[in-house]
């Protein structure tokens, strides 16, 4: 169930407003990371940027068992989970009609650990969709995860069930006076960009970049 | 002041918590966009995704006067700025060790609104701020901002004071069995990058592409 009520997020511009699931799955399947947003002890807000995956119908985070705010969220306490990619700049011919083409998901709910116990949500298992939804292919490059390793790792899980998009992918719009002027319009696309691999420097000799890394930049 | 207490900020790795505020700087005057979180009336979290940019010792940020965050932010309550960027993939020999090149600033404290009284801290000149900070040399080619658009404008302003700063930017981390193993390590650099420039469909003839804009390609 999408939440699209404005009033709950704030939304200034209700027609950016987007109730297609297809579209939010797209969202969290380009973005690297998310900022949960939750409420301390004491009552103060609290922010926690993590990566993020989806599996299906949730998202999922992991973290060290020693982050404070990622034990929070596993008590399951309500959070706010922003993913936001910034796809262009919208270069109006007023500073006002200029702004930023983006898509702005929050998902809002409560995490669930996701534990080790070998019940078909398997710790291990979400692991690997960790490591291939950032780099895929790695997960048959790379030894298996040891027990203590698994043991110092917390996995999160949240719903996608209460939901809002926001997207703005529109050309300027700038009224006709300014239209008749003589200044530009349009935009700028913006996307990221992957960099050659440095090998690290203990990396012993004859071992060549492998195909997950490669696959970057195909 | 920094605060660099590890339980405020839910810091894991203490050893990546820096004091270094001419790395903070660094990092809001190169990151587009930031994360306010926030209690609502309720108490269950918001969060704001919004441009973000730096002013000496604040952040600035601007948004409609019917956003219901930015208004709520306006009205001082306690805030947590995220500011974070994502600079690489780290690729370790193991899934456990392998993680992200970023820098993460968290900013704690309360907004306020920033006047159009034309006392020096004047509305106008912030959006300018904004404008020449997201694309330098705009403001010389655009018309003055109307009466009806400052009145239309909440800026908010964020002292930079109680603050948090951690920065990954090492190398991969295995252990020594997995140095003498067969998997490759090493960084893959990650760096937003500007596309070419789209005119906007109604742009008249003969209207090129300013200097602001073909300056993000030098």
């Amino acid at each position: 169930m999408t939440r699209s009520d404005d009033a709950r997020r704030g939304i200034r511009l209700p027609e950016l407003a987007s109730t297609d699931r297809s579209a939010l799955d797209a969202l969290l399947d380009s973005a690297l990371v998310g900022h949960f947003a939750l409420v301390a002890d004491d009552g103060t807000p609290a922010i926690l940027p993590t990566a993020v995956i989806r599996d299906g119908d949730r998202v999922l985070c992991h973290g060290s068992t020693g982050s404070r705010w990622m034990r929070r969220l596993a008590t399951g306490v309500p959070t706010a989970l922003a993913v936001t990619s910034y796809d262009g700049l919208v270069v109006a011919r007023s500073a006002f009609e200029s702004s930023i083409h983006y898509r702005s998901a929050v998902l809002f709910g409560s995490c669930t650990p996701v534990t080790g116990d070998g019940d078909g949500d398997d710790k291990a298992r979400v692991l690997d969709l960790v490591t291939e939804r950032l780099l895929p292919g790695r997960v048959a490059e790379v030894r298996r995860h040891t027990s203590a390793e698994l043991a110092a790792t917390l996995v999160l899980s949240l719903p996608i069930a209460d939901w809002s998009l926001r997207i703005s992918d529109d050309w300027p719009e700038d009224g006709p006076d300014d239209v008749a002027g003589p200044a530009w319009a349009g935009v700028v696309p913006l996307a990221p960009s992957w960099g050659e691999p440095l090998p690290a420097p203990d990396l012993r000799g004859g071992i060549d970049v492998p195909p997950s890394v490669r696959a970057l930049h195909d």
